[in-house]
């Protein structure tokens, strides 16, 4: 990121931004939603800021952003009056694994390998199946559209029903199959699980208009090396993103040097699976030649500092990923390692967990982090032509912030408040794909009080 | 905090608790307010939870806790139902400076020094006055409120102005007028700084029955040892907290290694500055003699963990802390380096720095986080007596949750949720002192929307 990223608060806000794309010939019916009286934060390449803006969608794009005065006399269907707060693009979760959302606080504070060995493959082995899967995956989705997020990239077991999940809740969103060399949830023989990732991939690549299959391989130490390049090649061929949990923790990183001699993202390019459609989770125990390694092959990185804290795995290289170039976005992980899904308050936690590791107060400005939320998360998981920013002829997914509030007041730069003091109970409104799914604080596509009573139900049968 | 203190999702759950205090005596007008339905987190000495509980407030005393069911037959002219949501006590901030929510987000990401010397003490000499104050105040406690904070501790100017406004937010607080060695808002001659601030202190001791007068001195680089001295004789000789910031900074303590050739809390117990009655805040860059040194004099801490963070300031020893037994309680530090005043994400940033820190999950368990942001809080400010917990004789200072949102559902333990998952956002009641000051998310001391008009106001005049 260069020096004209870098936040301030006099230098990005441009009132009369002449935007992209010739609006002059609008006519008839304008538009379907004209978004009006908003703070747009735009996320665009220039970063700009329209102080009393507004956003004209027609059908599932953006087609006209500007102030508001200027698009007065724009016909809509339907006008949001923004009543000043922020609108800006809808978050990207770039890691998530929906359907945990069911274990979230069942066992905490263990170290990450006892966790998972001793409460989550256990759990998952008896209660994970395609119904609990769609129950954990709607829980999921209805806490990320109340806080503000639009997309989200996952990898878990039964995937074809989380995207049934997902798709009911009218999210955007990558959705990964899970492979692992042992028995796990909807597969068991292990000796399958590429193929069966790769029969989910073909099928749902573009089953749904939102959603887009993906292949996920769990890490470098639960996948051989014959499942890692299969399941690689399969991404390949279907053409699909390839996510992967790589150097999490100390002790992956050693046990990668006691077998094979050597880095795990060394290892992973060893065997050919770093290139451009590649995203790796956590990267924590990385060398700077891993790094090189990773710009080299133009893969995306997925940050997920509340979970990399909470399991006291370790801090990632995030400004020497970003100084590289290489795309970086910003997950949850499962809310079961979090303990939540919202973005702001992983915005919150990034922006100061790299400021506290390098002793140095300049780091990771309030900018960038908003990036790693929208845009360059949008990018990491394949999605930056088509989300991430208010831009005219990008899909109109975007959300309303409600800043008449304590904590919000006064506001001198939005992009703060959006880093340091918002939480995704600020979130009013959200617009995926120019259809309205939460208003005012509504969820217009789920039924939310019967999910509620699902998950409750689900836990009270949980014994271990 | 010893073994049994820990977080067990099984040990400390007790639907039949026997409570102390009897109450089969109880009658006629049992109470005033009674809450049913709820989960009771009693954070008392046994840690008590009661899973359908209830609890009676006659005037401002908790009188009785117990089972929804055994406390059916009561009286009571209010009935709150809190519809299976958690409820427990206020939260206690230990640490604030009221007014500086009007500067909040103005300057971000600035070494400590520069953004008091270059900024805020810039924007205090030119724009706080005791209106300005009262404005801040009045924004800082509705923030609070909303946030589920019933009692806090502060040091700011113009100290009268903020008592004022806290006594019509009804909140519970110990206020304490600070001193420092050069002009500052309210004293223009700064030998008179520690007369102010007796006086101030002399005459708010006992003015507001819910408010606790302080000498707050501002640090040991901005204070002169016989400025230190004297604003100490003078809170012991008055009888309350004095509070001051110390070791926040590495910069701060190699000038007092080069000044004084010692440490700085060692420096400010040659001054006879440590005693049960003094608060230090953020103890960052304090040495395990320096802990020992605390721990002889009875002193408490403030930990302030998303300041610390944000300013790049560094970590605190908590760990140590608590293990000596000095009550340690949480503080936000002035919404201005922070940038909200929410302890629930202040208590969930907590427990991931430490884990993060140490490289190991099991420290500074959930429990302990809430009990810092409760009674451990209420114990460093002096109030442990009266309020951090839900037991029989202390006064009502309460909150209540409301639990049925995808973020909280389902729920295998509370106290994992209440630091992991919740945020301010989640709080749907606030009581203190016996009266309801929060109802379902309204505030019913203060007009909301003219303090959001008048923070507003203030921001538009700022120049710098």
């Amino acid at each position: 990121m260069n020096k004209s990223d870098q936040s301030s608060k006099k230098n990005f806000h441009d009132e009369t931004a002449a935007f992209d794309g010739d609006t002059s010939n609008l006519n008839v019916s304008d538009g379907d939603i004209l978004i009006k009286n908003g703070r747009i934060i735009t996320v665009d390449p220039q970063n700009r800021i329209i102080d009393n803006g507004a956003v004209l969608i027609k059908s599932d794009i953006i087609i006209k952003i500007g102030s508001t005065a200027e698009m007065a006399g724009l016909n809509a269907a339907c006008v949001i009056d923004a009543k000043s707060g922020i609108v800006m693009p809808g978050l990207v979760n770039t890691h998530t694994h929906l359907p945990m959302s069911l274990f979230r606080g069942f066992a905490d504070d263990i170290p990450l390998i006892t966790w998972l060995n001793d409460y989550i493959f256990k759990l998952e082995e008896k209660y994970i199946q395609p119904e609990t899967v769609q129950c954990g995956t709607l829980l999921s989705c209805a806490e990320m559209l109340l806080s503000g997020t639009t997309t989200c990239c996952d990898g878990y077991f039964h995937e074809e029903s989380v995207a049934e999940a997902v798709k009911k809740s009218g999210m955007r969103a990558v959705l990964g199959q899970g492979v692992i060399d042992f028995p796990a949830p909807g597969v068991v023989e292990p000796s399958l699980n590429v193929e069966n990732a790769a029969n989910y991939a073909r099928r749902f690549k573009n089953r749904y208009p939102k959603i887009t299959s993906s292949i996920f391989c769990h890490s470098p130490y639960t996948c051989s090396k014959e499942t890692l390049i299969s399941a690689k090649q399969a991404a390949r061929d279907i053409g699909v993103l390839f996510q992967i949990h790589v150097a999490e923790t100390k002790a992956e990183q050693e046990q990668m040097r006691q077998q094979y001699q050597t880095t795990a993202v060394k290892y992973l390019d060893d065997c050919g699976i770093l290139d451009q459609n590649t995203l790796l989770v956590h990267t924590v125990w990385v060398t700077d030649e891993d790094i090189e390694i990773i710009r080299q092959r133009g893969s995306s990185i997925s940050h997920n500092p509340e979970s990399n804290m909470k399991l006291g795995s370790g801090i990632a290289p995030v400004l020497d990923f970003i100084r590289a170039g290489i795309p970086t976005g910003l997950g949850t992980d499962g809310s079961a390692s979090n303990n939540n899904l919202d973005l702001f308050t992983e915005m919150d936690l990034a922006a100061k967990l790299h400021k506290i590791h390098r002793y140095d107060v300049g780091v990771l400005d309030v900018l960038s982090v908003v990036r790693m939320a929208t845009i360059e998360g949008a990018k990491a998981i394949g999605l930056g032509d088509i989300t991430g920013s208010i831009e005219i002829g990008k899909k109109a997914d975007l959300i309303i912030l409600d800043t008449h509030k304590p904590h919000l007041v006064p506001m001198y730069n939005p992009i703060s408040h959006l880093v340091y003091s918002a939480t995704g109970a600020d979130v009013k409104d959200v617009i995926i794909d120019g259809k309205i799914v939460l208003n005012e604080r509504k969820i217009t596509t789920l039924d939310l009080d019967s999910i509620l009573i699902k998950a409750t139900e689900f836990a009270g049968h949980l014994i271990m």
